[in-house]
């Protein structure tokens, strides 16, 4: 499939000719650093073939997109009992907003806005000590992506918990209404290290690829989730997995994501393929600007969107 | 595909079954009385077959699902200026709510809410009379669905005139902000007209196929819009059609579709099929409680789902 | 009392030196037209002495000062069944918010917001048409201020129901709770017409000298209202009478007031006096910039304040 | 003066007989084991007199009662530059909502709220560490009623702290806006400590008499604050004292006060008397229920309303 190795490296070359590039995540020390002018790329398609390009083998922090796999996670732990914990709507408001918390008593709207991992993350706790569960989810990622070179970025989970006070405040504001199980601190050291997982653009689409091969991973041959699983996740994504600029995403490259403050976004093209991209400078909305860009062009030239041959 | 017949006669038979059929509509008179005993099914599918069962062939009033219409005229007639008006993101709130539009300064979050149904019918209006925008509108669901006997039922059209103060509400308040061209009783007469659209299952399914057939209507021959326009049109579906409750529908169903307080729901399954359920039991969020469950039985036996083969 | 005399001539003074004079409200065309550099004071004691300075004869529009006569006029009406109604607490929100309306099922929080200056309008009505409970309301603020040369603008009143569509959309929206008794049109004629209220800041201190001297008008010997009810409605004021400039008014001020977006403020000192200013351009709450100040060196040089000897 | 003693006698005989007392507060536990019996009432008189009954000698833990002593204390170090970290208006919505925070900025409405209360304990802290401040807080309310004898119930301190993630989510919040200059943790150290502190009706209406008395309290013969400054706090006791009951407590009383959740309420007569009342069970509103009708009670009977002799 010579054509999409080209289609990526032609998506590279316009990205790389951007001056635009958005504005680099800084309510992180840690993230603030980072040069913009990264791009990577990379599509793993369910029969088995990798497309590459640019810094595709750099590792960044995932941020949100982990998100995607706690819930996987949770789900496998506790099935549709999650959703008494954590709804499954857009939510109409920024990724950090607390207005929604105060207004449906302290029940995120759902999984993937910042309040929402927070209730996955107590969830996951399930009793143990936060150290038990960050190595359960870093295992967990690392056999989704058939890949032991995982690990979490030690100086960014601290930066994060040195400085994250709006997601201590929402655990706090959470655990005012009872919709925590566990001390907030120990869910925040859940959530603060997952957040904090460091991955390459390549071992990325690795790790959604069970997603866009109904809940199985083709080139590690282990099922993660049921086909049915697979699909709702995927809905969850196109619906709830880029904050309040969803709608825009959905509308603009038709494939379920899931974006991060760091610049990456996994992104799902069921039966076709696993991609995914980073660029650090984010839109308005806190999602990379000129990830979304690539991600339009890709949808564009494949055809893959899912809303129509 | 005698399988396809079976399907939607063994959910007309379950849905037949089922005792609990939510509460019909009462905000408007007209509504109220209609028996909530109802239900239709109607499939038809690219390749030209239809599949019906139930009251497929029995009118109703079509209430939002005609948004999916007029947003379809209005891109037409202005394009992708039509989102200086109105959103494309979901709202988070209830489809009538008023406090989004105090926050975003009179400007709708997405088209398939009342206040931005409203400001698209301020677009179609464009300088004419209502009754001229009103039979265009008429004509346009008729070229749709290749049917010349689809028309607008006056008495709820009065009815919803007599008793929408919540909508006149929304139209003043986007009016106080100069979002509104025309003065708001003529964009009302537009909107509360065109929801007053009375149409069949059958009928619906027609006139929603070119979204499923990438723009062009199979049946009748005609191309509606292009093929990338279908897809977002059916990305607005998908993320914004069932107001609060979209993100449940995408999570269960997986499938683009858009609801209406009359009980009716079009769906969209890209490269397969339109489908229309109506059933005038709605549930909490206002959209059809067993028109959704019929919806949730035909993706899982069909394998429709957008999001997984 | 040669001081309280010179004291106006010299808060009349400073007020003429003045370059800052806040903004001329603009969303009313017929208020937009008025000199920003009128400036009017008139102090009318209980012990039947005025003081007047400036432009203390010059008609402007009262606006929402005559709320106080209407709240007045309705709490004899129907006493304090009236708070079925209306709350008697701060807003938190600007004057014409419609989100707490939402939020508290279609009720106003208070009589001096515009929704709550609504609902009073409508139980004003009591069955009858606008046009003679406008008729009322005139009569009753001649007779409040023994003055029958008090009178509504026209213009004016025509020019608010030309383009007051926020308070439409209050009155539609309330309208939508079934909480308003009569066609909104109605309420809204009433509501309108007695905004447009033309008087002097002499005519209005009259009007308000009841409030001052525990119910009764000293200078016409006529009971308004008993001890109790004028000390509750100068309560109101205090907590309610500036919109979200409530707090600082009584903060800065220590009287109970109510101001109007023509520019005219009319305070209240218990046992001492009733106090009225006029200068035309508005705070960024939409109070009188000018008329506030004037108050607050008042206040100061009299020890009026309610709040300490 | 028997005639007060007599009447302050008659309101705790009407107290004693009501049935109907209110709920004590339960979120934190060490409130909630307080018998609902309770009712302690004291007039002091800025001539020098005392009236009480009840278990006017009883400590109770004085809760929000604190509030108005801090910001006594942060006017003293700060003066008026306080205004920048804390508004002066009413909130319009509960004690504890973060949703006013949200739309502001992290700017609280006012000092009496609990976002307001912890941002001047951010201010008193001044670089200092929790304890030091702490310690002057104690000494400053002992000072003001001229009693040694007045100390912080530690376990009520502890139980706050351990129990109050509704605060901490406060703090949090409003330090993720930049608007806290010391740990968040710190501050609340402080916050916790000082509504824990335990005093009788009496002492509360001793340390409350200079606000009555133009800002010297005359049984000490020390001055405490200017006349204006008085009237001031006064102004925003009567404003924002009793959250969103504020309006209610002026409409039916007539007095500036500051309630707690602990059931105590700080009420000032000014030029007359500084009162304060305890009954520990509350309203929905958050203020003692019966502590509110014993005040009106005593406005009604002694005319000593602010707003109408």
């Amino acid at each position: 499939m010579a054509d999409l190795q080209a289609l990526v490296d032609g998506i590279h070359a316009d990205i790389a000719a951007r001056v635009e590039r958005g504005r680099v995540a800084d309510y992180i020390p840690q993230l603030a650093v980072v040069d913009p002018r990264h791009f990577g790329i990379a599509v793993t398609t369910v029969d088995g073939h990798e497309y590459v390009a640019g810094d595709a083998d750099v590792s960044f922090s995932i941020q949100s997109v982990s998100k995607v796999f706690t819930l996987t996670l949770a789900l496998g732990m506790v099935g549709d009992r999650l959703w008494s914990r954590v709804g499954r709507e857009p939510s109409g408001t920024p990724f950090n907003s607390i207005v929604q918390l105060e207004r449906e008593q302290g029940k995120p709207r759902n999984p993937f806005i910042n309040a929402g991992a927070i209730a996955v993350a107590d969830v996951l706790l399930g009793g143990h000590q936060p150290r038990e569960t960050i190595g359960e989810i870093v295992q967990f990622v690392r056999f989704l992506a058939g890949d032991e070179n995982i690990a979490i970025d030690p100086l960014v989970a601290k930066s994060e918990a040195d400085t994250g006070f709006r997601n201590v405040a929402l655990a706090q504001f959470m655990r005012s209404f009872g919709k925590l199980d566990h001390p907030a601190e120990h869910v925040l050291g859940v959530y603060f290290h997952h957040c904090a997982l460091a991955m390459t653009c390549r071992q990325l689409s690795h790790a959604g690829l069970f997603l866009a091969a109904g809940g199985r991973n083709p080139a590690t041959g282990r099922t993660v989730v049921s086909r049915d699983r697979a699909r709702r996740i995927n809905a969850l994504m196109l619906t709830c997995g880029h904050y309040d600029g969803s709608g825009d995403f959905a509308y603009r490259v038709g494939l379920p994501g899931k974006s991060g403050v760091g610049g990456g976004i996994l992104v799902v093209a069921p039966g076709k393929a696993s991609i995914a991209v980073w660029s650090p400078g984010l839109n308005e909305n806190g999602n990379s600007q000129l990830g979304s860009h690539a991600l339009e062009m890709l949808a564009q030239r494949t055809g893959w969107s899912i809303f129509g041959a």
